[in-house]
């Protein structure tokens, strides 16, 4: 079982007012990457693995997704995720994508916006969305890039030099890491860029796109605060299409 | 062209007194790791890029490989391959991996050691080697891992806990890093991991494998003063495949 932070209240407030929360997609300044990294989703059979809000759910169905199923473990989330919602193709369903029980064959696109660092695993999550995939069909994932979440202490330091640095250790030490991020005892699970590669070539995926991503400089000459996210990547965003190699 | 740091005399001596240089590929601590990459060779025609003291071309026919062909800029290093080889179906050539002119079509297999991260550019590299390679040919290499080569000033510090911390910036920048390794002024050049994975990607390689290395507890109890390379990943490994996805 996944922890569901989300519904704990003091979580569930900060949550909400971060600027995603509010103004959605728009707002989530990775979105332009993980749209970048999606195929035309009009017509599409298409599943959200911690979908929220519903932001993307919505946008989904307004480019003209054939169906959007929206799974996510907070009743928090999915209460305004139903609330916010008004179409019929968007159905929402009270899962821990750890054990998503997806259908079989039932999608053409898999989606899953910074959730997968919650699972404790994801080699047999992955096996599961890969099944419930087509054949062709398309995962988009983004999380919390490893080396963001390895460290035993997170942190920038100031080098003597005058840059930030990222103190980073225990990357090869997967497991939990417990941090106070808009909430005390936050669990996330750490694992390397290769725990994450290995586990969609070994459910049967072939990947299509690995990007690294952290805030662009015009981000940062708005939010000058956030400069020191630029020296070390921040999301792992990856793409792959059910599917072998023909030579 | 890329920087000929082996051929400076001072890099040289201590390059050659090296465990791998010495004893080696059973001396270099990643071997087993990338010969568990490596496809059967027997009967293979096979490519080394940056096959220096030429170790792997060596292990290769004695493992029943067809031919194999060298590449290395450094005169020295050849030197002393030529002279340590005797076996007609190895061919050692200079050349600037940078732009390796290989034939089309003519290679089931690339190999390349700890060599990729003194090229400026690896697109045009990658693209060449593809092509080199026959239809479901396999590409094997490691580089040093971006976490390493990133820094401005790389290094471990002590973490006030005690732990070491490896000081991390700049991995979005690109670039010539200059460092002290065996002789001062060793020009290596950082990219992303994205940027290697992107870089076989849009060279028409389908990814099998990203690992990333470090030093085993075993090698570290045999190696104390190694144990700082157990906190971040020292080494990135890659193989792959010529070819598209079939779904």
């Amino acid at each position: 079982m996944s922890q569901n932070v989300y519904d704990d209240p003091d979580f569930f407030a900060a949550y909400a007012g971060l600027d995603r929360s509010v103004e959605g997609l728009d707002a989530a300044f990775e979105w332009p990457a993980m749209r970048a990294l999606l195929p035309p989703v009009a017509g599409r059979r298409i599943v959200d693995l911690g979908c929220g809000f519903g932001w993307f759910c919505r946008w989904a169905t307004e480019q003209g997704a054939a169906s959007v199923l929206g799974l996510d473990l907070s009743e928090r989330m999915l209460e305004r995720a139903v609330r916010d919602t008004d179409d019929e193709r968007i159905t929402y369903r009270r899962a821990d994508i750890a054990s998503p029980e997806l259908p079989e064959g039932a999608f053409d696109l898999a989606y899953s916006s910074l959730a997968l660092h919650y699972l404790p695993q994801v080699d047999d999550v992955l096996v599961d969305v890969r099944r419930a995939l087509v054949p062709g069909g398309v995962l988009v994932a983004s999380v919390e890039h490893p080396v963001h979440t390895a460290p035993s202490s997170p942190g920038f330091v100031t080098h003597p030099q005058g840059r930030p640095v990222w103190q980073l250790d225990s990357y090869f030490r997967p497991g939990p890491r417990t941090t106070d991020w808009l909430a005390p005892g936050v669990v996330k699970h750490h694992r390397t860029v290769a725990g994450y590669v290995g586990a969609l070539l070994r459910a049967g995926f072939t990947l299509t796109a690995l990007e690294e991503w952290s805030p662009s400089d015009d981000w940062v000459a708005e939010h000058p605060d956030w400069a020191p996210e630029q020296e070390r990547p921040l999301f792992l965003l990856l793409s792959a299409v059910v599917g072998r190699v023909a030579a």
